[in-house]
């Protein structure tokens, strides 16, 4: 390692270090010179459409990958994406927003240049970002550059949240001191797994002593658990209990969902025998807990409190009582070790249907319908499948699949905007894709990545489809054409323009975007369809973009929140309208 | 009108005695219910692809009918729109931000519902839009709404510039009283033209001094003037004094170019025969100035201070002395009034090149180049056109336009933030065709919008093609296809793969969009492809959306700038690379 390097050389090999393959992002004048340095320190330049659909298959990659970066320009381009990396923060994605700014002497001069308000005012767009980011750094001088960027990047790694860092474009070449690099490394597990308090020997102590005694325990793994990363660890602990476990839409696929002791997603009132069964539990471990409404079935699904034991980011909740200043990672590696030489007594077991359904017992000539479908479509899932449900319609669909091992699905958990998923499953489907190649896959050597998306959030991120072409990515995407925001109709407006949109020809749109003419595409109507799709070779096991568009009524959806929703609306709409 | 109305009646009424016959949006279950209202109230709703598209479509329809408004869900909508709402701000766009927030019961509650970080916390968005609109309501009681809004409103029309409003969802249907509606009109014309100060006349008999003793006065119209809603008064003045006027890339348009007296862009020290005039002025009377750098060529465009006499929003400055307090409106009314009454001196005057070359005098079988195409356009363009230069070779190449009267351009100006311009073409279609329907488009029965952009300023934001096609809007795009930014590639990493984009079939996309099947498209690689096709009836003379993919060389720019920058960056790659 030399005594000094270029700072965009030392940004680079910090996110190196930490495992960042790929940058996404939009050139712009003010990041260029950064931009030079990308592909040289290894890391594969990702130009996206656009910025927000950059910071969304920046958070896509991140959930796969463990962590993610993209790089914006000034103002434009920062604020473009501002919506992606607020989506980051709320449903922890570890994300590194890196923005290249105008030169110091063009900001000391408060010079009125292009991409500002013309005022001389350049801070502006940083005080944005610290509302949505869990760190900042504006890099001004090359002694603190290196520190600087180290403690924003830690944040980012044990806060699991975006962080924001300004480069200005006369300091990109500036040499700095490469000295950190050496004697501090940098990686994804930061936390000394050994490391013990007198608190956390104290809470550990208890939860101990209630997994002893308990006669009804069981498991919730809920989606944090990715951001604390013990996702290993609660997987083993899942395993040594054999406890009845459920999951939530942020942790599907996060625990192998095929053993039976894994009940799927607790939907708390909507599932009155799993709630029963919760209820009367005396004991629910719950990893990475993230009790927002749309994650926990309008609050239904938080088990009772008297009974939990929550490990969360910094803390152990236990009942009532909150042990501060106990890291999640350090404490539930702990609790698998102590796990593993104790003799559990006899539990309660808890009995779940599995209810898939054989795609071929379907009429061939029945109409597709979301009742059934998501339950058929079950036996097309593989093993290392990443499969990812849009807002809506797919989210509340994507609940029902039965995942193949090995698998990782992301769902609508908190922040919800739509258009999210389309670039997220671009930057997944490229984390999977370093993940196989470098062999750190479950010993996969290839795999999909399954998006689900409904035709009025595929239009608003429809640029990235593009990208997944030019990138070569092995993405199969089901575009659900109920025509228009059903999701909405649902809510309000069942029959109003508004949640009206443009009529597409969405299967022309791999042609557009630049496929190649062999492309597989395919639009269902029927059961009968979608049988000759799956049984399709250059489907099922192809390479590179496969879309398939399925023709659904507007008004179908599951049984459920959304079915008690579109009933409430058509009770409304008769009322009002007259209308049936 | 009755004694209460709705809440969203209200606004809405505001909006449209305003002038708003169109909102923008995307609709989301914090808005939906203030959807109902829109239609009602007389305005059309406008669903677009994307919130960010909205808010770039809003922005274009304010600057064509004097302000615009778009609705957006709380936290995943606003946030994407706030690059828009930014651009707006920076180019004074009056942009009204209407955010459906959540019900008042779950803010007070702090729950942790979606389009929330979870962390019960509310006001994080409005305090991020604080720092792109120039007034804030987060209204919360019906006593205090009314005010609250009409405040916002003023806000918005005087500074031209955006504002923000949130609404909570169980607030849009509850009754406020309608009084202020009717004792207090709202309307885009607020200032008093006929008020007097002591400082005003003071400034005024000043003004008036020098242009009596002026021999060599000129005038420079800045783009601001529209702004500050002085454009008829300034046309008048233009007209009225004969004198030698330039513009911006900010005000083409505003004032006629057709007579003799006007000169174009003045484009400083990229024009050293306009330089030396202009630096030789005894007085130049300066309307809306914005001399950021990107319009004022670097600031050389900046006339020299003590000749110049500028009227903002707010000041009238002479020399070094400002005089505060003197609206716009009003100094520049009273001015045009004295003006009129004055015999003006004899003036030195000064000669401008008509530039423009005939279609048809060029070689059927040569390839298209900047340096010659955009004169050769001009002779297509008729009066009422609104014609639109995307950021990028597209911006810089329609500051070289003739233009018809009455017609409007925009170009980048401050922002630049690319994508915009898409869009915004939308809605300044849109605006164009209430103006015509209205018999306010000075006359004219019919009118076309005219957009030049290049491919990866298309990609950014190509949904709203779908919203021109969906809305039958007449528009005409003619997309440069130069193979990647070259606007880019010319500042930095001329042959950098970063500078690339994906390589899309841009003529399919009026199909993919929904488009007739018989829609209007061509590919032009020669003058004789371009005759041929301002030659087609269906094109020239067609309605609804017609599209040209101009093909282009990666590194065709216009000389001046451009081409200076795309040199040293050929020299630079010489140097480092051995490339040519």
């Amino acid at each position: 390692m030399p005594d000094t390097l270029k700072l965009a050389e030392y940004l680079l090999t910090r996110l190196h270090q930490l495992g960042v393959r790929s940058i996404h992002g939009v050139p712009g004048d003010f990041n260029l010179k950064l931009l030079d340095h990308v592909e040289p320190a290894g890391i594969h330049w990702v130009g996206n459409a656009n910025e927000l659909n950059a910071g969304y298959a920046a958070d896509g990659y991140s959930r796969i990958k463990g962590i993610g970066a993209l790089v914006t320009t000034f103002g434009v381009g920062e604020l473009s994406a501002i919506n992606a990396i607020a989506g980051a923060y709320a449903e922890r994605a570890p994300v590194v927003h890196i923005v290249g700014t105008p030169p110091r002497s063009t900001q000391d001069a408060r010079l009125r240049v292009h991409h500002t308000f013309g005022d001389g005012e350049y801070t502006r767009f940083a005080q944005m970002h610290a509302h949505v980011t869990v760190a900042q750094a504006s890099l001004w001088d090359t002694q603190s550059a290196p520190e600087q960027i180290d403690t924003v990047l830690t944040q980012c790694v044990l806060h699991s949240r975006p962080v924001y860092i300004q480069v200005p474009l006369d300091l990109v070449d500036a040499p700095v001191d490469a000295g950190r690099l050496t004697w501090k490394p940098l990686s994804l597990d930061m936390t000394a797994p050994e490391a013990t308090t007198p608190s956390q020997d104290l809470a550990l102590s208890v939860v101990l002593q209630k997994i002893k005694t308990a006669k009804q325990p069981m498991i919730l793994v809920d989606g944090e658990t990715r951001a604390l990363r013990i996702v290993d660890d609660v997987q083993n602990i899942v395993q040594t209990t054999n406890w009845p476990t459920f999951v939530t839409n942020f942790s599907k696929g996060l625990v192998d969902e095929t053993p039976s002791n894994i009940h799927g997603i607790y939907r708390g009132s909507y599932d009155p025998k799993a709630k029963a069964f919760v209820d009367s539990c005396d004991l629910v471990l719950c990893f990475g807990p993230h009790f927002t409404t749309t994650n926990s079935a309008q609050s239904s699904a938080i088990p009772p409190k008297a009974a939990t034991i929550s490990f969360t980011d910094n803390e152990i909740q236990i009942g009532e009582q909150t042990y501060r200043d106990i890291p999640g990672q350090s404490a539930v590696s702990r609790l698998r070790k102590e796990l593993s030489t104790l003799d559990l007594e006899p539990h309660s077991d808890y009995h779940s249907e599995n209810n898939t359904i054989s795609l071929a017992s379907l009429s061939s000539t029945e109409t597709i319908t979301q009742a059934k479908m998501w339950r058929a479509i079950s036996g097309f899932l593989r093993p290392g499948d990443i499969v990812m449900g849009e807002t809506g319609t797919a989210s509340y669909g994507i609940q029902e699949l039965r995942l193949a091992s090995h698998s990782r699905a992301l769902a609508a958990v908190t922040w919800l905007s739509i258009g999210y998923m389309l670039p997220a499953a671009q930057g997944a489907a490229l984390a999977q894709r370093e993940l196989v190649a470098s062999e750190g896959y479950n010993g996969l050597s290839q795999a999909r990545t399954i998006l689900f998306i409904g035709d009025g959030s595929f239009q608003m991120t429809v640029q990235e489809l593009g990208t997944i072409i030019r990138e070569d990515l092995d993405v199969i995407v089901f575009l659900l054409n109920n025509d228009g925001y059903t999701i909405e109709r649902v809510i309000h407006g069942l029959y109003q323009k508004y949640n009206d949109v443009a009529r597409w020809r969405y299967l022309e749109a791999p042609s557009f975007l630049g496929a190649d003419a062999g492309v597989f595409t395919a639009r269902v109507k029927t059961w009968g369809d979608l049988q000759n799709v799956f049984a399709a070779e250059e489907f099922t096991n192809g390479k590179g973009l496969r879309m398939v568009e399925i023709m659904l009524d507007r008004e179908d959806v599951l049984e459920g929140p959304l079915m008690d929703l579109l009933l409430v609306e058509k009770k409304a709409a008769t009322q009002v309208n007259g209308k049936a």
